[in-house]
């Protein structure tokens, strides 16, 4: 298979009773959806799952049976709460060790923060095999092995995490979108819609409606592999909105 | 068993390539986990899925199998990536039908916007055997069947259909939380953490790290559906704070 055809996907758990319960409204699905495009690899399911073990590991190996990778963010800080890591370990029957390198990274970080204690061991342990995900913000290193990663729940501390993974995974062409807009009802528009769609097989079509200023409007957005058959899509997307008799503004409103 | 003892689940399936691209910021994931706090249900678990039938179905089955209820977000619209009323159909196993009340407030509410068309008349489309869940902000309206509710992707038309749900549901005791915080580094505190939360069967301990003018800190929440175990919990949790040196203060910082 060449390469550039193959369409690469990944899964992401999220893990953590505080986006369950609403208390922290999540930010790394979008973080690592937009990142992941770059790399050239398609966001294909989220789960967000509570601190229990069970239920964590059930997710993991869904999704990992299911894709080319697996993200997690959250539960590997240094409190009960934080069982990321051993899930991980027993949903792919490894057992927990301190990494040497991790130790090390954290007994120099807290040196002159009152040292390594109990907790802050906690943040070595890693599932056997591991390798470590740098982590420039907080010492605590992420976690990979192989196709799997395990990210910090802390948006920025993920952030720099996935900054320092940029480049280093195998994708494909990466998913190009271009959006168009106005104050367009979509509902005025929807078969309009769906038949460019048809006639462009190697693009898809989504259509994101809002209401602003008292107006109803959408955004369109297409997207595809394809440099050229998007184009060919969005000309042909343009001119139907042209003939609808609607103003459309490109990049979208 | 004692209704106030049944711990009620819900599950939410979160519906669109949007969310899955990165292009859309999920906010209905926070919007309902504290909705169903206040009726006294637990959200178990959520999946985002892209708008592919298959995808849909398959996470519906999970989640309704699991919980008692399950709420989903998204693709009910008037185009054609708005699958969720035929996916939801295909996964109960009935029929899709035009509902004659739905297409009734349609008609009322494009009546000066261009009548109904093939677009719009797709909103009025439900499983066999739904009820409405009305829609204030932009006609067209959710879908209940017993426990499974089809609500729009716009949160603030979610927001209606939640208002519109409020009191509907039964649920047990509200999950109550409370939080104490202060610039306290979670890995100080991480052993004490956990022997409080085991000494409180009935409670839950989550710690929520931040980093913030420069200072890390942390919230410290603790849930639990009884006031009396939680207030216990909290006491001894300030305390170990106090004896370790910390100020905190309550709420949370």
């Amino acid at each position: 298979m060449i390469s550039s055809d193959k369409i690469w996907t990944a899964g992401l758990v999220i893990i953590g009773d505080e986006i369950l319960s609403g208390r922290t409204h999540d930010k790394n699905i979008a973080q690592v959806a937009s990142w992941l495009q770059v790399q050239g690899i398609r966001l294909a399911e989220v789960r967000v799952v509570p601190d229990v073990e069970e239920r964590i590991v059930e997710a993991v190996n869904a999704l990992r049976a299911a894709n080319d990778y697996l993200f997690t963010t959250g539960g590997i800080g240094p409190t009960h709460d934080d069982i990321t890591v051993d899930a991980v370990a027993k949903a792919l029957g490894v057992e927990v060790m301190v990494h040497p390198e991790a130790r090390a990274i954290l007994e120099k970080y807290y040196a002159d923060k009152g040292g390594l204690n109990e907790g802050r061991l906690r943040m070595a342990r890693v599932p056997e095999g591991a390798e470590l995900i740098p982590n420039r913000m907080s010492g605590a290193p992420g976690i990979r092995l192989g196709n799997i990663f395990l990210m910090a729940g802390v948006p920025h501390i993920t952030a720099g995490m996935l900054d320092a993974l940029t480049g280093e995974l195998e994708g494909g062409a990466p998913l190009i979108a271009e959006t168009v807009g106005g104050f367009i009802p979509e509902s005025e528009v929807a078969v309009m819609l769906c038949k460019v769609e048809q006639a462009h097989e190697a693009c898809q079509i989504g259509s994101y409606p809002f209401f602003r200023q008292g107006r109803v409007g959408s955004n369109f957005v297409v997207r595809s592999t394809d440099k050229g058959a998007l184009d060919a899509c969005m000309a042909e997307l343009c001119s139907g909105l042209a003939e609808a008799g609607f103003d459309y503004t490109m990049g979208g409103i």
